[in-house]
């Protein structure tokens, strides 16, 4: 008689501005029952409540399967601060603060381990993604903001205050603006949100584009994707601010590579997904600035995971967690 | 009868551009024996007899004391590179892919381990210095040129090529000037050199400057001193090129802060030894680009090693190694 062995998994909670995702991951990297839902950001207990919820059900899963799940990772669209336990996600209302893995695991029975979302990324596409196998690795996110996930060395960088990774913060403009006090120069010049922001104070300025048709003269509601759309036939204004975006993502790129000297940079986030023919401008006027053997040497490509890679990093990170403990 | 005890050495060697230092190192971080002698630049060939002849010296020394060298460590002014053991030094004749390592143990039986001088300067700040104790350093050097050493989590960051912290690459002006393409837009503002030579052109153009009187008409020996001295007298000229680095050298600064989180950043090089009082106007012009959190963290400090840096470096570099292997 064959013994029957237990099928071991680890969950993954992916928790995003709007969205909570999740799913059950073999050791091997198979994703299982992925699922989404809208986040509810009435008060920090219903969103709480809603991964314990979700944990729950990945529980049942994993039951159904005859498996059992040993530990789950949960990243946070912001920072876990790891000497506190505490954690600070600005467009999650209450999540200022957080005792969060703890407030979960009053619920929760299995081990749990929570990291940034930027952390989250780069472990994914290392595991599973474009990234697989490499151990210099950093992942770009320009979507409404600008962030990296930096792996040096096999180990993710986290930082001395757990928020290492915050290039939105890059310096690549010695004319200061007053955005720039908000939320940093290369952010300011180079995320999604300024793409279509930019776009907006130009027509405002007296500019013209077919962008004014697109959205029907509500200029308010142009965004990247917008932008993208209209670069794409030939608006001039829109390609005029494509152009400055894409030097400055190049320039912002360029730091990354020549502080870190990587293997490979990953691309991923809103601005990447609605535009991927910004990739191969961005390759080439990186090499204008970057150290000239780092840039010989690494790669830049777009995220392979997509959306998912967040679910994966967690997934990665919970494997590991169990590893480490066992 | 009490068995004698025998003394334990590690043996360093900081090869820069014109010099060679050396000095003993006990396990503590004292330091015996410093010399210094000229670099012998006639021929490859020589400058590795130099460095073969100091062991040699620093072994006697240590027989002397009647103790042991364990191993000795070597700094290059370049690129050690790891997986191949060849070194690129470009300001040594000959110092060209060059199996550096391999030649020196040809005829020393004490086991040998090389770094870049900026690997070495962090890790004496670390083990004796400004950094003592920290696990998040980061070492600017601004002299001829600009690099950083960078300890993340404890441990050197040296790349997947070995050239991590070529950040006189950071691109910090979005006008591209074509001095960026041979040295970078960071090096090309800030360095020590660049302040000498952008005092120079301005002259050159017609700007005048008491600078010219200090070096007596012959405006070419103008250097980073030279402007440093002249701004302390008030020259509007000397005061103008220093603002222009102040700016870059916070921006630069900056940017490491905002990817990394360091709990320390080193300022070290030439360009910090003439001009001490940079410091403050970089600490506070640093704070309108940084990110928020990670600049309240961080301490902006002058190294305390000076140029001893590099030789503590190579001293814990080899007392690491012989713990390694024993």
């Amino acid at each position: 008689m064959i013994a029957q062995v237990e099928k071991k998994y680890c969950g993954a909670v992916d928790v995003g501005g709007t969205k909570i995702s999740s799913a059950l991951f073999t050791l091997e990297g198979d994703m299982l029952h992925k699922n989404k839902i809208s986040i509810d950001k009435s008060r920090a207990e219903k969103s709480v409540h809603q991964i314990i919820e979700i944990i729950n059900t990945l529980e049942r899963y994993a039951r159904e399967e005859e498996g059992e799940i040993k530990a789950v990772g949960i990243a946070i669209p912001g920072v876990v601060f790891h000497k506190t336990g505490l954690i600070w996600a600005p467009n999650i209302p209450g999540w200022d603060r957080l005792p969060l893995r703890d407030e979960i695991q009053k619920k929760v029975k299995i081990p749990l381990v929570l990291d940034s979302d930027r952390s989250a990324y780069v472990l994914g596409e290392q595991w599973c993604g474009i990234a697989k196998g490499k151990r210099h690795v950093v992942f770009l996110a320009v979507g409404t903001g600008i962030g990296a996930g930096i792996i040096i060395d096999g180990r993710l960088c986290r930082g001395s205050e757990d928020i290492a990774g915050a290039v939105g913060w890059f310096a690549l403009n010695s004319q200061f603006k007053k955005e720039y006090a908000e939320m940093g120069c290369f952010e300011a010049e180079a995320s999604g949100n300024s793409v279509g922001r930019r776009a907006i104070e130009l027509i405002k300025a007296g500019e013209s584009s077919i962008m004014e048709e697109m959205v029907k003269g509500n200029i308010e509601n142009i965004t990247a994707k917008t932008v993208v759309e209209a670069a794409l036939k030939e608006d001039p204004l829109a390609k005029k601010v494509l152009d400055s975006t894409i030097e400055y993502l190049a320039m912002g790129i360029a730091n990354v590579v020549s502080i870190l000297n990587p293997e490979i940079i990953v691309l991923g986030g809103g601005l990447f997904q609605a535009g991927r023919m910004l990739l191969e401008p961005v390759r080439k006027e990186f090499t204008k600035w970057a150290q000239p053997l780092a840039l010989q040497k690494v790669r830049i490509e777009l995220s392979r995971l997509g959306e998912d890679a967040g679910l994966y990093g967690v997934g990665k990170l919970a494997w590991e967690h169990r590893t480490n403990k066992s």
